[in-house]
């Protein structure tokens, strides 16, 4: 090229930049987004301002509104169109906790009253402790426990399996006349920690009893003394109360789509926290990585051909409010796929794909194509090991979008770190990886972006 | 053999009966000593008494004596002569513990002061927070931290680098004017556990300023906000007090030697604990194993050539009088060897030989030379791994003992598991490994044994 004409190509080139810009490669904007996600501290920095300034966030208290308004605040000042529907939350206050165990020595006892349950009365509830196994052991128990207090003393097998004597201890406990349960904390690893979480009460029992999380330590403690045949009596004074529920709201910031905007890729997280810890890794960490992924989205010279969603959803923790009014206040909408990262931050593996039908069959069918048809987007994310997926469950606060029969994503993960801290005081920020968190971006915003741009869907 | 000649043999057993039996094949005991250790859950058995009916014992506090009567009784009930010797041991109340980061946010924060702290004017203290990176970043400080509140954030290296922040922080900062001071716990691993310990005062300082433990976690926010340029205020209300001195008790018990009862091979552990959690792992484990291995011996036949001693120190915590006024007391004794456990329960490696002269290559020779001569002693404990040694210090109690010129051995043993535990509400017993104690008696049982029973001794 002579000199001329280069000169030439350079005069030209103010003209060609009136032009509209030709649609990106998918694939290379989806490296250029693995790129940045890995170098940026955007999740870090905001993770921060949640958690530091902000600090834990249960339903119906001031800090969750806090957070509605620093999260919106966030979104808008970061390029999305910003907004916040309104949804009823449960009010619950924790109050006054005291428990003591009298006999047969006295010992203060750590516990944190699960959320949802009833206090005491005033004076507190005294009566003697009774040691459960497992349900059959409780059953064998019958009339015996009337009376009494239960403690379920069932160490730790899986989440999924323990977690059911703190949802529903209560109730089966109440049905044989206990007076209150004492649930051994839902945790592999404890340093005399008391790890919190919902309970609920059944619609048959006929009086609602206190439940509240006994440390690791202190329920062997209690087996311990048990065992060696002495009786134990323990004092309870909880002032937990359900109040009148609160107005709380879902965060929603949006990148329009520039071809398909009624097309929708929606990533989810929930703002709420326990009322313990800062809600670090649960789930701070996933709602700031879905606003780095969304940022980092918008921020690109052209916006993708669908829209792409971030939903702060409110009141996962205790009511599931606001996954439940986002869903019913969107029926119609044509979800794309709707995502959720609520597991902590550790390094990403890949997607959990969730997909329901009626016939069970059909949904594991359409489970095996949805991840045939993934493979390729999840191979840009190889380099960081993000690559797998496997069927399985998603997330609680998409989950009612998925009944309605929208795709699920759950962000699948490594959780060793998660289960011993999520629920409890050490939830705080200094557990999260910065490098793993931003690997947790670098996952949402090129599957999203892949989402939101490929030619094709996912099968229906 | 015909009958006749065997049926007169066995007529003459009972007056062979009658003759003093042949000193036992030394190591042959040790043999039958390992299997015993090995298969006995007694020192577990005392730990739960220990732990569970008594809890923890802190110098001057009634259950430190209750344990005391508790352990004399048993090794008297377990074979041994048991008594006690007088030991005057500091007072030390712990109080109220308020403490609340006030700004830049309100926060509640979880501390345990550090034992003998001063405790705070009734009305508290309310200054600015300086977050300080190590001794040289408090020097470059200088009078910047006069008047307010030092955190010494100092992330963990090993004990014995953090440690130091503990012991000394508050007469450097005191030197400069500061008002209180903030020590992150001394510990790589915390659920927002607070780790207590000793500090002390200098005499050099003019002002005894109070010092707390705060969290891993609560210290990393505090830095956080500071690096984003906020002002930390805190507000410390501190009950701790110094009280008279109390009344406490070395408990020893004693398994006289056959043939030379003046030589003494001495178990050492110490009864008293921080007034956090059970004092399992500091040091329940070490009393109640040197306990078992005193059982033990007690239980041989024949008892062993020499004297076995098994000593039951007070206030090692927090002022280390029980071993100073032990050595005091027994100045002119023929000590073989003084050995204490107090870093847990973990695997048991073997021992940390500590010889000390006034010339240290004379004390190194020595260490080297005892390692020689042990060696055959730690081969019969290799079935289990503990018969590794190697020249290192050996324990607080002990260690005046050992400057006067006892031959000290600490057991060493893995203690992964026991520096994010110790000081904390967290050393409880369930964290006890029943088949390492086991493994520990077995190193504490036949090393005493064959120190008490070869028949040439360690080199002086």
């Amino acid at each position: 090229m002579t000199t001329l004409v280069l000169y030439a190509v350079l005069l030209a080139a103010p003209a060609d930049a009136k032009k509209p810009k030709p649609a990106p490669n998918a694939e290379d904007t989806a490296v250029i987004l693995l790129g940045q996600a890995l170098t940026s501290d955007g999740a870090m920095d905001k993770l921060e301002e949640l958690c530091d300034d902000i600090g834990h966030r249960l339903s119906g208290s001031p800090q969750l509104q806090e957070a509605v308004k620093w999260g919106e605040a966030k979104m808008a000042a970061e390029g999305l169109d910003a907004s916040v529907e309104d949804v009823m939350v449960p009010g619950w206050i924790r109050g006054k906790e005291i428990a003591v165990l009298l006999d047969p020595i006295e010992r203060p006892l750590n516990i944190l009253t699960l959320g949802r349950s009833v206090g005491t009365p005033d004076r507190g509830i005294t009566a003697e402790v009774v040691v459960v196994d497992d349900w059959d052991h409780l059953a064998s128990l019958g009339d015996e426990v009337k009376g009494k207090i239960v403690l379920y003393d069932v160490p730790f097998i899986d989440y999924g399996t323990n977690v059911q004597y703190r949802g529903d201890g209560a109730n089966r406990a109440s049905k044989l006349g206990a007076l209150a349960v004492m649930v051994r904390s839902v945790t592999p690893t404890s340093l005399n920690t008391p790890h919190t979480g919902a309970m609920w009460y059944a619609d048959d029992i006929e009086t609602k009893i206190p439940a509240v999380a006994v440390t690791v330590e202190e329920s062997a403690m209690m087996r311990r003394l048990s065992e060696r045949g002495t009786t134990l009596r323990v004092h309870l004074e909880l002032g937990a109360e359900t109040i009148e529920d609160q107005p709380s709201h879902n965060v929603v910031g949006e990148i329009k789509g520039r071809e398909k905007p009624e097309e929708i890729v929606l990533m989810g997280c929930h703002l709420d926290s326990w009322d313990v810890g800062q809600g670090a890794q649960d789930d701070g960490a996933g709602c700031t990585a879905i606003m780095e992924a969304g940022r980092l989205i918008a921020a690109l010279d052209t916006p993708p051909r669908r829209t792409v969603r971030v939903v702060l959803f409110t009141n996962e923790e205790n009511g599931l409010k606001g996954g439940k009014a986002y869903a019913k206040a969107h029926p119609d909408e044509n979800f794309v796929a709707v995502m959720e990262m609520d597991t902590g931050a550790g390094q990403p593996y890949g997607w959990r794909v969730d997909q329901r039908r009626e016939d069970d069959e059909a949904a594991k069918k359409l489970a095996e194509d949805t991840i045939a048809w993934l493979k390729p987007i999840q191979d840009l994310l190889a380099p960081i090991g993000a690559n797998q997926l496997k069927a399985a469950g998603s997330g609680a606060d998409i989950g009612p979008l998925v009944k309605q029969g929208a795709l699920g994503l759950g962000l699948w993960m490594d959780t060793t770190g998660y289960w011993p801290i999520h629920h409890t005081r050490a939830d705080t920020i200094e557990k999260i990886d910065p490098m793993n968190l931003r690997r947790n971006v670098a996952t949402l915003a090129v599957t999203t972006w892949m989402l939101a741009e490929k030619a094709d869907l996912p099968p229906k």
